[in-house]
């Protein structure tokens, strides 16, 4: 159970040089990069890994709209929490909350509109019914 | 004079497959990167080198809070242009409106929030009066 | 012609935040990056995009060997000059000489190895008629 | 003890989407991203974190030369394990060997060259005595 009943999904993240920017702080994209492999890992958890998603169905999911602020930054040799809570699941797309934290501390939040399509051409399509019934059963 | 009188700045920006992600397409951070140096460009349009911001006034300008619409996926070679327009001028921060279209077509949009902060500590700080005044000209 | 007769084909190469660490300089894999893009300009001025010698082909052209000397590091606004020199042309391969300059200046040199390979599962490949004649007629 | 007896220093790596590309494998320049994290990792291990180095020693290391063979592509969610055994210690230098794995099947090897610099200009400087201290004991 991984992001029901106010525990969401967490992944830990470590900051690399190749994070960091001229700044001494890791750059802004970079935690579009976080952000993503807390997605997908959390998806992992609940049983898909997105390389057969993307073999098997033809599908992937791709981010469509996004909301994120930047609070503090995080920096070389960080240790993180990037937390995944699922809000709201449509036929065809996902709405979810993501948090960055340090030692508790949120450095970035976002929100993140995802929808499922086809591999090929980037068409709207359902969410495979096993996927959909293991984001019910997790919320 | 680059982004009045609704002619906003604009940088062209070629795909490469740095850019791409096994999806064929183009990473969805990636367009951060184009929207940065679209800024970046910008900002040297007006007069104003970050390097030398940051060296000189040891000020940087940092992103706090962005809304992203991934509209289509750009693709391998694909050619692209990012326009920049200066939507709201405070004393220590920004609010930009920028878009990435592909032969006119929109592919991605952001609403970009900048602050001016201290290099070393990233306090906020007012815009240097050069610049601010830059900012106002261009209007 | 661009790569004949002691002229090598060049592009240049703007740095941005990206392409900067923690360090203050530009991050050593950055550079790859920046060969990467010479190269595809390269093979672009001479006629190939690889978007489609990927969807007509279905090839791929895939660096399977590298060697790098990092002399002097680059920095953010710098503008660089990556060449690309054919050195020997194969039947599925090819050995490239590159140098990243700024002002005249090496900064970082590279031999590059490259295979023309499959798309889909990565098999060496006859580089296509068409490139290797001007592959040829360009020494 | 991490690095001596044929045991070298291992450190595990996932494969994500920001670190494949359009051929569908993932980018040759990521290889130095997987390979940086082991080495720093294993500095780490070792006791030593590089954002210390920084503040408190003023050094950071670079790497000035890499020999890298691209053996066979890695893919979207493999699990690596990159490898770090240091082969020279001089007294301002490394030369260390690397090795990316899939299921023990090497994809990527690398001998990188790098020296200890100060952290303002990147002039050379001896390694800390407690640094190469620890090298020396670990070999």
């Amino acid at each position: 159970m991984g992001s029901g009943a106010g525990t969401p999904f967490s992944w830990p993240i470590r900051v690399y040089w190749e994070d960091t920017d001229g700044g001494g702080v890791v750059y802004h994209a970079r935690y579009l990069h976080f952000f993503e492999r807390a997605r997908t890992e959390w998806l992992r958890h609940l049983g898909f890994a997105q390389s057969e998603l993307q073999a098997a169905h033809h599908l992937v999911f791709t981010v469509y709209r996004m909301a994120l602020d930047f609070i503090r930054p995080a920096r070389l040799d960080d240790e993180l929490e990037a937390t995944v809570a699922c809000e709201a699941v449509g036929r065809a797309s996902l709405r979810l909350a993501q948090v960055l934290r340090r030692s508790g501390e949120p450095l970035a939040r976002a929100t993140v509109h995802a929808a499922c399509v086809t591999a090929a051409d980037f068409k709207p399509r359902r969410i495979p019914a096993e996927i959909l019934l293991a984001l019910q059963r997790n919320d």
